[in-house]
Parts: C-alpha cells; structure tokens; sequence
C-alpha cells in the first residue's frame, strides 16, 4: 500500500483506514470494487474503470455519494499525492451497515493505491497452465468482492504448478477467476459473453482485433484450440499453454497471441502518452 | 449491536472495533462466521457452535489464536457484560491482511452480541413461501461470510412475498440461503447432505427424531411433499407452506412439523436451564 488513500471523504494515511466490522462488506462479503493501474502517472482506461465501478454499485443497490468526475479527480490527486508512475488503484465500496444485517445498506468507499504484481517475464516466454474446476460463478457479470471459493481454491492451483484456474459447467467454459479467456482455432479467435465478468483488457482486445467471435465456447473446444490466452488488468494478455494435464497447441505461446500481446503494449503506450 | 464487543483481543466498546478495509475479510470476501442466541444467559448449545467455528476457521486456511475454552471465557464474560439474557452472538474471523491480496493471511477476531430478529408468530401459524432458484452453494459445507448472491436477491424475494430462497440445482434441492430444509412425505421426514451447511439446528432435528432419512431430494419430490419445514439458529423450525406459486401439501403448517416445533421448544427451554 502506497501512504495514503481516500477513507471518511478525504484523503488520508493508508494505515488510518478502518471499516466497522459489522458492515455487511465483511459480514455477508457484500462489496464491489475495480481495479487499474498508472503508466508514467496516466491511469489507463480510466473512464472504462470508472463506467463499470459505477454501474457495479447500481446493479447492487448500494448508492455512490461520487459522481465520475469527483472520482476522477480523487484518482488523480491520489497520483501526484503518493508519485504513482506506475502502480495499482483499488477502488472499493462496502455493502453498509445493514440493519437486519443482511440487506445492502450505505456503504464506505475507500481509494488505494499499491505496488503492482505483474506475472514474471518467463509466463509470458513460456505460456502458464490453468487448472479446470467444474463452477461457474453467481454474478460474474458484476464486479463484486466475491472471491471466497478461488481464494480458498489457491492454495491447491498452487501445489499444481498452475497460475490461476479456468471454470467450466454444462460443458461449457466461462472465465478465470480474475481473467477472462481467449480460445484461437485455425485463425479464428473466440471468447465468451456468458457468466463472465466484462473485462476492461478483454474489451481492448475486442477492439483490437474486429473479428472476435463472441460465442459460447465448449471445454473440450478449449482444449483442443491452437492458441489460448487470458487478459485482466495486470496480467494484461498472458498466453496459456497447459490445461490440466492437456498441451494446448504445440504448447507455446502461439502466432497471434504474441501479435495481440504486441499490440495491447502499442496501444498502452500510446494511451499513456 | 450491544455496546460491548470483542476486538483487538479485548473487551471494548462495539463501536471502536475496526477492520482495515484492506483486510481480504472485504477485498475478496474471504472470511468465516457463525452466530448462535442466548436464553436465559445461556448460550445454547455452545460446544457445537464453537467446534464449527474452530473447524471452519481450519477448513479456510486462517489461523485462530484461541481455543475452545478461551473463547467460551471470553463469550461468557461479554454475555454477563452485555446483560445478554437473549440475544444473538456473532464471531467473526476476517481473511486478513494479505501479501498478495488474495491469498488467505492472518486475520482479526471480532464477537458482537446482537439483538434477536425472530420470525413474527404469524410465520410459524400460517408457513411461509420460498422462492426456488438455480444455484448450487460453493464450499456450503464451511460457514464463510460468502453471501453476495443471497443478498443480491433479498430484495426480490421481499417483492415476491418470501421469506427466502430455495436453491435446487440438477434437479436436487440443498439449502435456503441461510437454513436447511426437510421435507416429509407419508409420514418419513427427508433432509439433504450434499452441498449444505450442516447447521446446528438441523443437528438437534436429527435427534429429535432418529428416523430422518438423509439422502437427495429432488426439487419435484419437494414440491409434491406433505409437509416442508426449514432450520436455522434464529428461525428455530419454520413451516414453509409454498414454493413459488405452489402450494405445499394442504397449505398449512403440518401435524408433523408442528409436534418437531414443540419438542424442539421443550429441548431448549432444558438446555437454557
């Protein structure tokens, strides 16, 4: 964690931050947040951050005392305040003091900014491997804080040698727990829109590529694709060359993962001035 | 709330505790609980919600620095400090404060004492409604704060008119969102084991009668049973009379149900000496 944050409406040191432990943000896990990082001080995609963070808390009923561009500028007096180059922002509301302890209630919002973890060079050289779990998460279409069951999957993704877990159900894959995924078949790139999280990197990668089909896509499809490759924030577009115990591919980083890659770091670049 | 609380590893005033927000108790929902009521100043059937407590807290990976005996002391001096003749107590044990922000850490204890919302008498004269859903609980069987999606839904039931959901998945039923269910046909009472809280109420069913047959249910055998009942620390057992817009057996709380709802009274009432 960087010095300071945004707690109590002001911006104050990181360590004074506090929530009532009765808030439903802890007692029931009811929170939203979003996440971005800085690039030579230019947080990048704000404006996409800041639409879905505000949308997250409309769809959870839990009202935002900040409209976009007081937000937008905490963000930025956060930046120059704690001389974030480059580095992560979390932006979080809590669920509230419920009376009934249960329903959303008015939450706190809190603002931090902290060093950014980017998976090492050799991932990206390499591909990584994914471990499959029969799940599909409720809600995956809001950004909510509701990670319990991959935070208590960790540990074992671990012991597997696998970066992170890839969930599918009826037959049919979704996400990751923080990424979405991309399946490539002879040229052809796929993702899928149902019980995903629409994430900021996916949408710049739709954007990039016009002729990504938007489908359901089938696990063993996946497991069977030339290329496969994950995206979020910090991982930004990361190839996956494992499955389980499965090789995807010739099990390397493939052809037009690598030009994708080359392509979200010029537009990156260019977006951060 | 009750003024005094359990915080910081001392008795304090319940508005003093704090959380840091960056706690993954908040961040990523990562967190566990359990609640359980006083009568009479007894904290009723103690040991069992205790030794769930201890086991979630292993279940999840957290580290908990007190053991049974403590933390019977510390819950019977804050009853006797609270004046708590009936009340309801909530411990809570938070993800804590994370490297990585995701992966569980060492967290903080929190114990609030409560007022008790009980189900008004109407409830228990009439039944009540639930409203089915699709879904399937991950890690039901641990008592993690992960309740993001039945909080998300709580405002629909209300308009429904029910009192909570049903959750059936593959054809099978296991559990309302925060009580186990029964359901009785000819005379036999039924409860589901897979994908459920084992609560301490349903326990104390089981033992009021040694015939229940613990076995799946299916969401049609539920809606065609005699009776159906649901289970819960602070429901104790409440008569459901109708699923969505069907109704249950002849609609009204049924002979079976009503005998579980006095000899469970009778139970407590020797418990609570």
């Amino acid at each position: 964690m960087k010095p300071l944050c945004f707690a109590r409406n002001q911006i104050i040191p990181s360590s004074e931050a506090t929530l009532h432990p009765m808030d439903i943000g802890l007692i029931r896990g009811y929170g939203i947040f979003d996440f971005f990082r800085t690039e030579n001080f230019v947080p990048l995609f704000l404006t996409d951050y800041l639409d879905r963070f505000i949308g997250s808390a409309q769809k959870t009923y839990l009202p935002l005392d900040f409209n976009k561009e007081t937000l937008r500028n905490i963000i930025l007096e956060l930046i120059e305040k704690n001389d974030l180059r480059q580095g992560g922002i979390r932006m979080l509301l809590s669920g509230g003091m419920s009376d009934n302890h249960f329903s959303p209630a008015k939450g706190d919002l809190f603002i931090f900014c902290e060093d950014l973890m980017f998976p090492g060079e050799q991932k990206y050289t390499n591909g990584v491997k994914l471990s499959s779990i029969e799940h599909v998460r409720a809600l995956a279409e809001i950004k909510t804080t509701n990670y319990t069951f991959p935070v208590w999957l960790s540990s074992n993704w671990k012991k597997e040698g696998a970066e992170d877990v890839i969930y599918h159900h009826n037959g049919l894959i979704s996400e990751s727990s923080r990424s979405n995924i991309f399946v490539i078949k002879n040229g052809e790139i796929f993702t899928p829109d149902q019980n995903v999280l629409h994430g900021i990197t996916r949408k710049r990668v739709l954007e990039l590529s016009g002729s990504i089909k938007i489908q359901p896509i089938g696990f063993d499809e996946t497991l069977a694709a030339d290329e496969v490759f994950m995206t979020s924030t910090t991982k930004k577009i990361l190839p996956v060359t494992r499955i389980d115990d499965r090789q995807i591919g010739n099990g390397k980083p493939g052809k037009i993962t690598k030009e994708l890659i080359q392509a979200f770091q010029e537009m990156e670049q260019k977006n951060s001035g």
